[in-house]
């Protein structure tokens, strides 16, 4: 199999599981295109969840029972500043205050959150390119039976209660895609789009919505391939299940699925649930299964090697319709 | 002696000690004008090193050995904030970015310094009043043969190396003195403006800058006494001696009270330097003697004792001098 350029949407745990499994075997031709919907600001620190659990991940650094967060977390600052009047929560710990401080710093000294992230990698030595989804503000509202809510405010202080009615991306048809996720998608040498397994409405839809990307993730003609984070009826990470419930659609892999639809070739499911591979195949995507419950750091391994044979398989299959034709 | 309102000008630990003492005698009839000169921003933050101090001091929070941060500190935030390409200096610990990130939060949020400062005091239960000297920027600029630098680029970077030629408070002509000052300094009670014992250049000579603080400091007729941080010729705490040679002053307890000359009624030499006492007296000071290297917590309350008692002193006289003309 030819060796070249992944690139990877992605978000949550879920999500940076994966891109380490690909980092692991693409290194530095890898980009990971992440999440920037769930960013907030609090004490004028820029929080950026989802790119600080990529970063943590993919440096070596995230806990191993809280990927979110680095191994060994303490907690002196964020509770002295709740002994001086601060808030009472999220609990941010004294490692994971670092990022938000210097990405405060440095968009207010009109830095791109692009540089600044990849600034952050470069000191790690993160040899992927982490790329924000935009430079510019894009933030996700959950809209509720209790009203419309901040993702932040559904997720920290309703603890995802209230029942969901729809998503808002707002701010994602003004933002702009960041240049070096423009070349990356322009890479001669694209093997495959993945968009990893998490949540598709906070994680990965918030990405898509941003103006041109589904027609960018598609320019090259590299298959684009989506994995499940749904097993059974669980959701592996988040409250995936509990919102497509609420949005009334399948909470299955094929529902899953199905939100892809027209922009993915392909998709992978867990081997559990291989009963749905024909349906999910009706509708034009084709299936793949493998094992998508990720707990050991060889499951990322394995499994990002699962989607990228899928993909050269698709793309074999392709060559082989264009010669035929 | 008649209980009263006391107004302290402060700034370092040599400043906090007395406060304290002061505190512990006089509790919320207790105002600590605090010097902001040496006030700087980092990645965003606000620290007030003057302030700090004082806070950790008086809250009962300080260190023993550096009373300029709190007791137990850590440094794990600074040390990743490192590893991500931050700044090498100054390493300031993990219970100490608290004060200096709320404070960046509050005045981005339009608060003053004053409210930010007494909204912790409360939190930390502290009663007396702790005001920085204003709201508005004053920073101390240092005038050395190698050029003119800030105070913290010159103690922090340079180590105090550069020969000093003068000083410069930027911005003290333009700042307005906070209204909790100019009602502490009002008090129909008030028994005495005590100058503590700290570098005169960049702790108390930057308080007296402020527009109209001099005049304002005498209004109510109360003595103001200074105690003197020189002691033989040995600074008790930074580099006043150093700077008091550079300028070409006396390096003494009466180099030091020459400085306040026109300002103070009273100045505190430490018992070693009696012998100084008829000079100081000759120039038109009273002078009072005691111990004034506060190595316990008790000889922060017997050097507060002994300044308001010399107020005292010197007040009964001015009655009786009063009375007889």
């Amino acid at each position: 199999m030819t060796l070249g350029t992944v690139v990877a949407l992605a978000g949550q745990v879920g999500g940076a599981k994966l891109a380490e499994g690909l980092y692991r075997l693409r290194g530095r031709d890898l980009a990971v295109v992440v999440n920037t919907g769930d960013d907030y600001e609090q004490l004028g620190l820029a929080f950026s969840p989802d790119l600080d659990t990529m970063i943590y991940t993919l440096s070596g650094n995230a806990g191993e029972a809280a990927a979110w967060e680095p191994a060994g977390e303490s907690f002196v600052l964020f509770d002295t500043l709740r002994s001086l009047g601060g808030p009472d929560r999220p609990r941010v710990g004294d490692k994971s205050l670092a990022m938000p401080i210097l990405r405060a710093d440095g968009l207010r000294n009109e830095r791109s959150l692009t540089e600044i992230t990849l600034a952050i990698c470069r000191h790690l030595r993160v040899k992927a390119r982490v790329l924000p989804m935009s430079d510019d503000a894009v933030r996700t509202h959950v809209v509720t039976e209790d009203g419309t809510l901040s993702f932040q405010d559904y997720f920290l202080q309703l603890g995802c209660e209230p029942v969901v009615r729809a998503f808002d991306y707002v701010g994602a048809q003004e933002a702009r895609i960041p240049e070096p996720v423009i070349d990356a998608l322009h890479a001669p040498d694209l093997e495959a789009v993945v968009l990893c397994p998490c949540n598709p409405y906070h994680s990965i839809r918030p990405i898509l919505a941003v103006k041109g990307m589904p027609e960018l993730l598609r320019k090259r003609g590299a298959p684009v391939i989506a994995v499940t984070p749904i097993v059974g009826s669980r959701a592996l990470r988040g409250s995936a299940a509990k919102m497509m419930r609420e949005l009334g659609h399948e909470v299955s892999a094929r529902g899953v699925a199905l939100e892809y639809r027209g922009l993915i070739d392909g998709f992978v499911i867990d081997g559990e649930d291989e009963a749905l591979a024909e349906s999910i195949r009706s509708v034009g995507i084709e299936v793949a299964a493998a094992r998508t419950v990720m707990r050991t750091p060889g499951d990322r391994v394995e499994l990002a090697r699962a989607v990228l044979d899928f993909a050269g398989r698709l793309r074999a299959a392709r060559a082989r319709a264009a010669e035929e034709a």
